[in-house]
């Protein structure tokens, strides 16, 4: 694979939008999150209202489920949430469109009809329904909400940090997935009450600052560029995974699953340096 | 789930084998292992002796790879293995067998024909190849080998930490599953070199002392009691997260991935404590 994606031309390689990316300034390092507006954009929207409100800033990460999700947020209400930031439409999925890119897995999925890339995100969707939504890979961001569908604004955050939990698949929107430093969340005591929340005795990790990185000097900004879903280098790493040539496999595969499939991600070059 | 579980009988719930359990004792807590003789016979005695001769308590966790494994072993041959540990056989996956009870899922799988439970452990199968293996689900125990096949005595093992890496089934022999503890596992800090395995300025957390639970005093072992997969209880327990009757769910998955399906693991009451 690394072969592969070392021979892909320039023009597979995009850069990543400042205005849709999102940094967690944690003690610990830097978590880059791609947001995607393509299939959240209310809550894609609030998110960075509250991250431009500086709201995120004395929050913590308060729930550390292993094999699960790595949260943050407010439980107990006590930052109020910025006036202009409301009520928006679950966003669970969106309509299929023709503008929509799709690179289909050939290997079939245990939850849905069809699964594959899109904008560089994992996705499922129904030709039926007529409908597409992002899935619950490692990495992938989610929307804590109550039991009301409608009742996530943004303010509450999740990673996957475990097995992709795909039964959330349409009912949280996911607004983004990790492009970098993930395993500053992954790798955080777990919580030892129930769910995986934080008990009094324990220290949630702050988040210290939640930034878009639009609004960061260009000079510090993650650099980075992703591999596009939708070329013929991304379909290469794919049949790679499927069946992986190194002579330590002794029965490929011959399958892979959504989730195991690598999205490269890497620094920059000149042409989507900030 | 939880009140279905509760509501079992208690001839649905099993104990575990001292003979057959493995505890790694972290300078964080214990870890329990329930070995899998039934599929991995001549490994698990292999490490049934490494345990005896103390082998690898002076070892420490080199390698921790987030979304993958954290592993366990001695890569620089320090530590000579003891004089009847020899090569064995690779034991990637066994004959089926009338007496192997199997749980079929029926949502299907994106790697194997057939998957379920069998003993308590995830499961794939080939009725065409009249072989069945374990599969790599989160908390499963394998073996590190290098290039060849029957190069992994269990002199070094790991634990899957990450979405499952089922392209590693029938390619390593997996020797067990972690009933409690994996926390201690998937939280650790994850390695800077190549592969998660830890650099020279990292840590690795000493492995203190791994012991076969029959050679500790009763009044110290773990007490724990496992769910039979092979009974309408375990059934319901599939049914419940296929479908899941939270007010919360608003759209029911409908199907299940065997990695998501939770295997019940309690304290232990008075017919299973040691």
């Amino acid at each position: 694979m690394a072969e592969i994606v070392a021979a892909a031309p320039a023009s597979d390689w995009r850069g990543i939008d400042p205005e849709n990316t999102l940094y967690l300034e944690l003690p610990t390092g830097r978590v880059v999150i791609e947001l995607a507006p393509r299939f959240a954009p209310l809550h894609v929207a609030n998110i960075k209202k509250l991250a431009r409100a500086h709201y995120f800033d004395p929050l913590g990460i308060i729930r550390v489920q292993d094999d699960y999700v790595s949260q943050w947020g407010d439980p107990s209400s006590r930052h109020p949430l910025p006036p202009d930031i409301g009520k928006v439409a679950p966003e669970f999925d969106r309509p299929l469109a023709a503008d929509l890119p799709f690179t289909r897995l050939p290997d079939g999925d245990v939850y849905a009809p069809e699964v594959g890339f899109s904008d560089g995100l994992p996705v499922a969707r129904s030709p039926a329904l007529h409908r597409i939504w992002l899935a619950h890979c490692y990495g992938m961001v989610g929307v804590g909400r109550d039991v009301d569908a409608d009742s996530g604004s943004g303010a509450e955050l999740y990673v996957v940090i475990g097995h992709a939990p795909r039964h959330l698949d349409r009912n949280v929107p996911l607004v983004g997935r990790v492009l970098r430093g993930v395993e500053l969340l992954s790798s955080l005591p777990r919580g030892t009450k129930a769910m995986g929340f934080y008990a009094d005795d324990q220290k949630p990790l702050p988040l210290k600052a939640v930034r878009v990185a639009a609004d960061v000097p260009a000079a510090q900004r993650s650099a980075l560029e992703v591999l596009r879903t939708d070329t013929a280098t991304f379909t290469a790493v794919i049949e790679s995974r499927r069946n992986r040539p190194e002579e330590w496999f002794k029965v490929p595969a011959g399958k892979i699953d959504l989730c195991n499939v690598p999205i490269p991600v890497r620094q920059a070059t000149a042409a989507h340096r900030p």
